[in-house]
């Protein structure tokens, strides 16, 4: 397949694994990597040293193009951005921020810049401001999540419609059939960050992948709505901010509640109690960790045949 | 197109037309029966004798097959079902309750049987008690919404991988590509409401049709989950529920605020203040209001032409 993301990127499917907090690392980005798709080390969860030092393992492990999300609300963002440029990655995924700061900065350096965002405003603002692709994200993915609630079988036609510049969609993508019906919304290519999050090379605990393959359908919800909307899987620690809500906690007892380090605390350490676990509704569909490339395979596969059988369905 | 949805409604297009309260009665679901897809009357917002009549100048309108939406709450039920089975109306979709209660009753007189579920769960259990078919609704659906909050994009795959009987995909669709979604995720037919609102023939108040033509992104929210969760337009009485929800109303205050026939008031008088206004997320997309056959032909002739467009940008 070629199209505008597999050229821009320079791969050889359109399908982008997601800078995730605490899960992708050099490991998971490498392996993505290789086996053809784009791999994203995640650098919100990552202090700038420990980034540089990613971005050189990621270097040695793979000789194809790779890229690093940067959330722009970062405080040491400077220092990140330039051990980026410094490092020549190839490919910059910003979010969380205006993407006006730096994408003209990065391109600059021959490096692509691609923003995400959760509504059609921030889509339009983002092509303005000369990004050179969209990754739009519904409201079942796993993560910061928009607070319109649009989900994506309506965010993808309805920025498709009205932006020019090439879309990834992001949010419910774990399966051919999914992509399949991300790109028949009109995206040209997806972004999966869930089942990458459940694979053997995720620097996520072992214990918080278990769980992702545990989890059934309600096993998330989207919370923390009067601060950042996050969706996070059901533990004692969601229980919490529940009653909280529950009993109108205003956003100062929520963020005291939230605390420090409660992301890594659950996703890297392993407590699944105490710990902020974030994770996409499509987490119910996931029943087996597996290694990144036969993730990527099987996708890409399942989207092969699904597309001839979804045709000889409409067309026989 | 033939498939199991054309086969068992014995229309032409896997298109079927959602019964909703206020805005489906003989003219419109007559209308899209004519053209081709399945018409529903709703049920859930006429009296007894005004569903009879509305069955009858339903018959006259059209000889195609059409169907009624029955929620099984409804008080006078045993009448209801009473009426559509000495009408003999071809098919019945059931909401709103169990659907063991009447399944095998219709089923005896000939009328094929279709339920409405949120999640997999219900899905499973409809077909245990041998419905003919079931309808899969989203998130971003328009009207009472499941409280796992699960989205179309995520439930449909779950349930087609589950369940063997065939699957309606609704929520989120209004155009030929999210139809081409829904199939692609496993679905064999889609149901419409929010779209089918907005048409001529719709009995909605054309205030309320004006108002969903205006509905941007993020227009809607899902409310009232102390309740029963429902998608409103963002009006006056949503932001009064809005109010009573961000101070931690409890479920009796926000029962005494909604009060008795408020969606009567807005989307049928069209008093678009303190009126309660059901719509889906796809409103944001709907730019005009059409003739449902317009409609109907517009969203298949997109669907058939997204679908080899697809093809093509995948099998080069």
């Amino acid at each position: 397949m070629n199209n505008r993301i597999t050229n821009l990127f320079q791969v050889k499917y359109p399908i982008i694994q997601a800078g995730m907090v605490w899960c992708s690392g050099w490991k998971l980005a490498s392996s993505v990597s290789n086996a053809g798709g784009l791999g994203l080390l995640g650098a919100g969860s990552m202090h700038p040293e420990v980034l540089a030092e990613h971005i050189e393992k990621c270097k040695i492990a793979t000789d194809k193009p790779f890229g690093v999300n940067v959330p722009l609300m970062y405080p040491q963002i400077e220092e990140i951005m330039k051990i980026i440029i410094e490092a020549r990655v190839p490919v910059v995924f910003t979010s969380a921020g205006n993407p006006k700061l730096w994408t003209s900065a990065l391109q600059l350096h021959g490096i692509k810049v691609v923003h995400v965002v959760s509504s059609l405003k921030f889509a339009k603002k983002c092509q303005d401001v000369g990004v050179d692709a969209i990754v739009a994200e519904g409201f079942e993915a796993g993560g910061h999540n928009g607070r319109e609630e649009t989900t994506t079988l309506c965010l993808i036609p309805m920025i498709s419609a009205e932006v020019s510049i090439p879309l990834i969609a992001a949010g419910g993508i774990g399966s051919g059939k999914a992509m399949l019906a991300a790109m028949a919304l009109g995206a040209e290519g997806v972004q999966i960050g869930s089942r990458f999050a459940a694979s053997n090379e995720s620097s996520a605990s072992e214990k918080f992948k278990n769980l992702i393959v545990e989890a059934q359908e309600g096993s998330t919800e989207l919370m923390m709505k009067k601060l950042t909307p996050v969706r996070l899987l059901k533990n004692k620690f969601y229980r919490q901010v529940k009653e909280a809500e529950s009993s109108c906690a205003d956003p100062d007892s929520l963020r005291s509640l939230l605390g420090k380090g409660r992301a890594k605390k659950g996703m890297f350490e392993g407590d699944l109690d105490n710990g902020e676990l974030e994770i996409g509704q499509v987490s119910a569909m996931i029943d087996r960790v597996k290694p990144a490339a036969e993730i990527l395979e099987e996708i890409w596969q399942e989207f092969l045949v699904e597309s001839k059988n979804l045709l000889e369905r409409i067309h026989q």
